[in-house]
């Protein structure tokens, strides 16, 4: 570090000036420098270079990297919702009203959402939370999906995917300094958008561990134990729940819900509940119970009190539009003047991309059984899902008869998150390298098979436990082929720093 | 304040339980609190509830609003561009490539987006930069613009807007405390997304003054003054300019470039020019020169090591496209662990639009001479533009009719920041009323006409001046009418406040 701050001197005294960089890494926001991101973290900048290297002729044990680092359903080959794109297409070239072959139920959504929209354009700014009739169809699917349980147009903010909508809402909430600064609790492992958000904003980050011996489920307990440890050095003032897990793939059941919504309750903690994957259920013995209809069912006392913000994408689901940046939240209970501060804070970005919007509103407002687009539209959103739920349990299956390797089940969401045993011989050698034991197998499977998954240390994990999150996202096909390579590759890698130590299964 | 405080506990305690929100006026954030954003403020909130009153039949003096508050030019009847338009439907629903009715030019443009896609699909997340295809085209551009000074697609980041960009690089320049804090300067007046940028990350925001006496044009001896007196309480980091100006409209002259590159050399600071407006010259004596390519003409030694970021949009220009948040910035001199700080820092949000990257591309790389859409384009083109011209000619000639209001030419830009005259027992009355003289001049404008504007004081002014913003966006007959209308208006208002004291002109 003194050697290139050296360096950098000499290199401007050569100029025969004094003059140095304004923005070095010594004068980078600290905040900045400590945000970590995994899931686009150095592993994939490296299977980015090797992807160019093969382009370019070089040799490599494979032909083809393969990505299941990120949940990008359209790059690893998934086909877009045809009546999405129709309505996005009407929308951004109306001319195309005209054309007989568009169905009538797209043109109808075009329409309707054009005349939403400033000079029933796409290219108009909407208000700051979203296009109004694009609110009334997510609040109208919100009461749909939980059985009734009343949604007000007027809490629903669309957002620039989730999130954005998380990242708003997390910074209302921090505030104060040494004791009294705001602690955010969060599931380990987790999305590290989360934890890149707290480091940025200099918030406080309460770990509370799910429980891998018990599916990823949320123990009660331990949030009891994360929340009083935290008490003494901050305010703990949110937890966050993401369900559907992500990395963990847990559904969690309604019971669990229940405690953690009393748990708030009591605590007077801001409950966020990131529920981007409610579409992603795949297990029979599953469903996706909503933070906000569970928390109906615990009566008044609970749902005119407890406040609560959830989260919805167009990102994932069966559309898996990511490049849209769609997305919405619902806020509950929240006091009347710090909404307006919100709709302040957002207005700054002045609007989420309307086209996105758009997407969204497909979403929420699919064809219905007597429209022209309902059968196709069905059975595309069926190949969909019933391919993910093939390809989760094939994922559990395979990945579970690698000695040292042990898999949960993917319930929901997109990814598996399985335990490795990684031998202590390589762990030795890991840490004389100053990288965690699962970048290092992460590195190496990328170099030796292609793979590029994210090592578990970028979600957070148990001291001496290691993990990597892969997605279930390419074709089964080729999916088959990423197992069958991973468990070939994760048997040389054991034998190769075997000890007399038996790995645990 | 505190009678608030009591009923919001009496509230909790009528419900049996002593429970207050958890995050209240007293518990937010008090930087999201300082920030304020006049372009979406009250008066537009305001501007809104009248327009829904007249829909529901209320009586107003009016029978429309007519929002000249933000540079939203769809919103105000102006008609997409039809290729980038046709280009962006393509690629939403790439079905079309195979219909007739599209122009082959569309097509090309539409495939090579797509090419440069995940799975060839606008909804993969795009690489946190964007599309390198569209970045490629984008350094092409600014090559030709800047008449062959060097640019490399390196170099360039797609952003959600020019917003996003210029909030991330602030981000990163932001750090220290007490003196030693970063300071920021910016024009005055300014648009308000960089005070409010300030405000959130609690940087110092530096003023420096833009001479309204002389066109509003950057005086370097103001510049010097601003930065020796702040040098006492922080540490000046950044400069940042908005050329053509916003809200103020004005040009400025290569000359004054250099000058303030020449200053930013010497005293080592960061330069961020904002140039969203650069297609928006209007006045025949003006001509856009990008900051960087000056630097590149003042010689090697300053354009290797100034650090410059500039910004672009799809929001103004020709083309109007706010709704599709598309934007780049293009860095200079960035040093290369920094850069790759930058990179992660963008990777959170994982990608701007790919919509709006590719509104993005057509307008860096439109129809050619020999290509099918280009009579229409720049007849297009040609048509916006022009009706723009004619009507900031018309906004500063009807203005300057009027006592007691002085308005400078508005060579660039969408829009007029004319001075007003408010008479002192007006200011009085504001002042009694706890709100700014000329917030309370646009409030009973907007209710007596129906004109939604935007009061200086959002985007500061001299102590003792007054000004609105109003944008030269609507219809030419409409805006005629807008004027007619605060004419009439401002007469009358200085009739009701008249005192023995002249109006200034």
């Amino acid at each position: 570090h003194n050697f290139a701050t050296c360096w950098r001197i000499q290199i401007s005294r050569s100029n025969g000036k004094m003059r140095e960089k304004s923005l070095t890494m010594d004068t980078l926001n600290p905040q900045v420098k400590a945000v970590e991101y995994a899931v686009r973290g150095p592993i994939v900048t490296k299977a980015g270079d090797i992807e160019r290297g093969l382009q370019q002729g070089q040799k490599h044990p494979f032909t083809e990297v393969i990505k299941a680092n990120i949940g990008d359903s359209h790059a690893m080959g998934q086909k877009p919702i045809t009546f999405l794109r129709q309505v996005v297409a009407l929308c951004s070239f109306p001319e195309l009203l005209d054309s007989s072959s568009f169905p009538e139920d797209a043109k109808q959504r075009a329409r309707r959402i054009l005349q939403g929209c400033g000079g029933q354009s796409l290219g108009s700014y909407s208000a700051s939370q979203g296009v109004d009739c694009i609110r009334q169809d997510i609040a109208v699917y919100i009461e749909q999906r939980d059985k009734g349980v009343p949604a007000d147009w007027d809490n629903i903010y669309l957002t620039t995917g989730a999130s954005d909508g998380i990242v708003s809402i997390l910074k209302m909430l921090v505030s104060g300094q040494g004791r009294s600064r705001s602690g955010v609790m969060i599931p380990i492992p987790q999305y590290p958008l989360y934890s890149a958000a707290i480091s940025e904003m200099e918030a406080v980050q309460i770990n509370y561990y799910l429980d891998e011996d018990n599916c990823w489920a949320l123990d009660i307990n331990e949030l009891h134990r994360a929340y009083q440890a935290a008490k003494e050095h901050c305010h703990p003032r949110v937890i966050c729940i993401i369900n559907p897990g992500n990395p963990t793939g847990q559904v969690q059941s309604k019971k669990c819900i229940e405690e953690v919504l009393h748990f708030a309750y009591e605590e007077n903690l801001f409950v966020m509940s990131d529920e981007v994957y409610q579409d992603n259920v795949y297990s029979p013995d599953c469903q996706f119970h909503s933070f906000k209809k569970v928390l109906y069912e615990m009566g008044p006392e609970y749902f005119n009190t407890v406040e609560l913000a959830s989260f919805h994408s167009t990102s994932k689901g069966y559309s898996g539009e990511c490049g849209f940046r769609g997305g919405y939240m619902e806020v509950l209970n929240l006091d009347l003047e710090v909404k307006a501060q919100l709709v302040k804070l957002l207005s700054v970005r002045l609007c989420p991309p309307v086209s996105g919007q758009a997407a969204m509103d497909v979403i929420v407002n699919p064809p219905l059984p007597h429209e022209p687009s309902y059968l196709q539209f069905h059975k595309e959103k069926r190949a969909v899902l019933g391919a993910l739920a093939e390809k989760a349990q094939m994922t559990e299956q395979i990945l579970n008869t690698v000695p040292g390797i042990k898999c949960n089940p993917v319930q929901g969401a997109m990814y598996a998150f399985p335990r490795i045993f990684i031998p202590p011989r390589a762990v030795e050698e890991a840490m004389s390298l100053g990288i965690s034991p699962d970048m290092m197998y992460c590195l190496r499977l990328l170099e030796e098979t292609g793979i590029c998954l994210v090592p578990g240390s970028g979600f957070g994990q148990r001291e001496g436990t290691y993990h990597f999150r892969m997605t279930i996202l390419p074709t089964t096909e080729k999916l088959k082929v990423l197992l069958e390579k991973l468990r070939d590759f994760h048997i040389k890698f054991l034998k190769e720093y075997a000890s007399l130590e038996e790995p645990k299964r």
